[in-house]
């Protein structure tokens, strides 16, 4: 049915589909190759013999018809959109190669493009119940393999040694693999807002950022924590977790269908921006998630504006970068409520000195 | 000055390179963000604030000069083109988008553009003295995490477990990552040709298919192994294990520079053929490794026929794969020598039983 109210945006008479992600969304093929195309009537999944039989179990299911074709998978297109009468055949230009357009061109004679945009990123913001419940257990696991590292988190110890753990607690529990590189970053490096584990060795005092998440079933999560290594937290230690946390707690709060992406930034921000921090939070506050650990909606000043509906799921991530100091930032995956919001993760964002 | 071969070659003034890989490849950069823009004389690196630093490391002693841009990288591009007096600009019409090219033809005004079509893949085949002791490294690694493992192969133990511990291992000694989705494939499962690890266990007497590799300092590793879990392999097993590793060897003994990738898989080919078995190796004998798991030369009788040159990477990989009894692959890395072969895995191709 979305398809079928895409092809009537775009005044298309087909759709074909091959980036992976968007096949996988319409079709359920978690499969490496295959191609969709449907038509106002038709859901076609055009695979070769490695992968009829787990086409037939996936897509059939959900309307398509499996078409197998071992050598010549666009010839087959091509005959199905001349059988179907299609004339304007909509496209992702955002992921078809010029050279793949070239061949669309050279075997699809007579058809008129268009593009597609961003119209599937719109389309997947909104998670169906079963997409949330695989987002949640994504989660759960995240969670999980933060707790089993914990006893490692001490002096000396390497950063990538710690994310190469993370990341084998979260497979241990299921997971696909990290769903982008694990960043953990101690002192001073945790100043930079993006500090991929280095070989750096975890000092005696001072902050240890952990951002990382996994894809389970397909679907990312994305967590982040910072503690306090050692004893001795200063003042300034203490001040900046603080509003670090507030300003995450507030924006969360802040989370039901209405609200836009770019006041969840604001309050956020003018939270900083009150306790005299906003210059050393210069990212977005947070992004949607779901088949990519980037997707829409952007949740920043910098993003479009876009109005949060129920089932949407976001990350809150606000931060605050000193450099040569230090930096934290307190980061949880939320489900958009009619009226409120969940909060997918469960450790504990009281700082933890250990 | 590979670079300025290829604009004479494809008859451009200019080369614009964005896929990462080839940005790498060309001006050593191994961040995230950042393109490529070669003319006849001039080597330009344009990258935003956020990678200046590393770019200055990385690019300026490969003679590149590092363009700052911090908002609209294709508009400092347009510039350098006009000052270049650039008419004709070759891109990677493989890897850029539609939707990325659209803005090309916006951005660049005046401009032809030409295909690299596969080009840099081709560049790609030879590698340095460099690539390879990198390659050689991640090949270490690779028999490293499978001895490692060993003691965990054993009835009960579930194939995901093991490409768990694997990854595990890799990362352990240095591994970015796994080079691709390991196969773990036990009884029936091995004659899957690609079984990539599921809830199976392992059972009392049988084929255990490994196949799997790490990425390290961006280059992949691949190596297959086939072991006998129990004390009772029947005859069939012993001959299916034995014609395979003679055919693997023959095939790894004949490489050299001057023979042909159909040369080889036809000698691999024929050997199995001549034991009965032709019809169960239905794929080709191997690939090039490098940036990709897969590269060029396709060694395979259904891929182009390339002569095979000084310090190309490739893999050797004859299989064998009987419906219900189950399957052997044995693999290897090998570099091409002038008069010979080197080859990159030292784990042992003696029949395992454990």
């Amino acid at each position: 049915m979305k398809l079928n109210k895409i092809m009537d945006q775009k005044n298309a008479d087909a759709i074909l589909i091959t980036n992976m992600l968007n096949v996988r969304y319409f079709s359920g093929f978690t499969g490496t190759t295959g191609v969709v195309l449907a038509t106002g009537e038709k859901r076609y999944f055009i695979t070769d013999f490695r992968y009829t039989e787990q086409a037939d179990a996936q897509v059939v299911p959900n309307g398509f018809e499996v078409v197998r074709e071992d050598r010549q998978p666009l010839e087959r297109v091509a005959e199905l959109l001349k059988e179907n009468s299609v004339k304007r055949l909509a496209i992702e230009d955002t992921s078809v190669s010029l050279s793949q357009f070239r061949s669309f061109e050279k075997n699809f004679e007579g058809i008129d493009f268009v593009d597609l945009g961003d119209i599937f990123l719109r389309e997947r913001m909104i998670k169906t119940p079963e997409e949330i419940e695989i987002i949640r257990e994504a989660a759960r696991i995240t969670d999980e393999a933060f707790a089993a590292i914990k006893p490692l988190i001490k002096e000396g110890a390497v950063e990538k040694d710690l994310s190469t753990e993370l990341e084998y607690q979260m497979k241990k529990r299921g997971a696909d693999g990290p769903s982008f590189d694990i960043i953990v970053a101690s002192n001073y490096r945790s100043a930079m807002p993006h500090g991929v584990a280095s070989e750096k060795k975890l000092e005696s005092e001072g902050f240890v950022k952990f951002d990382f998440g996994c894809f389970y079933k397909g679907y990312a999560s994305d967590m982040t924590r910072t503690i306090y290594l050692g004893s001795n937290p200063t003042e300034k230690h203490l001040e900046v977790y603080n509003t670090v946390r507030e300003a995450q707690e507030l924006a969360v709060k802040s989370v039901k269908a209405g609200v836009t992406t770019r006041e969840l930034d604001r309050i956020a921000r003018e939270y900083i921006e009150g306790k005299g921090y906003g210059e050393y939070f210069a990212h977005g506050l947070g992004h949607g998630i779901g088949l990519q650990i980037h997707e829409y909606p952007g949740v920043s000043f910098k993003a479009e504006e876009i109005v949060l509906e129920e089932n949407m799921v976001i990350t809150i991530e606000p931060g605050i970068y000193l450099e040569g100091f230090g930096g934290v930032r307190i980061e949880d995956d939320i489900v958009v409520k009619r009226d409120g919001y969940e909060i997918l993760n469960g450790t504990t964002k009281d700082l933890v000195k250990l």
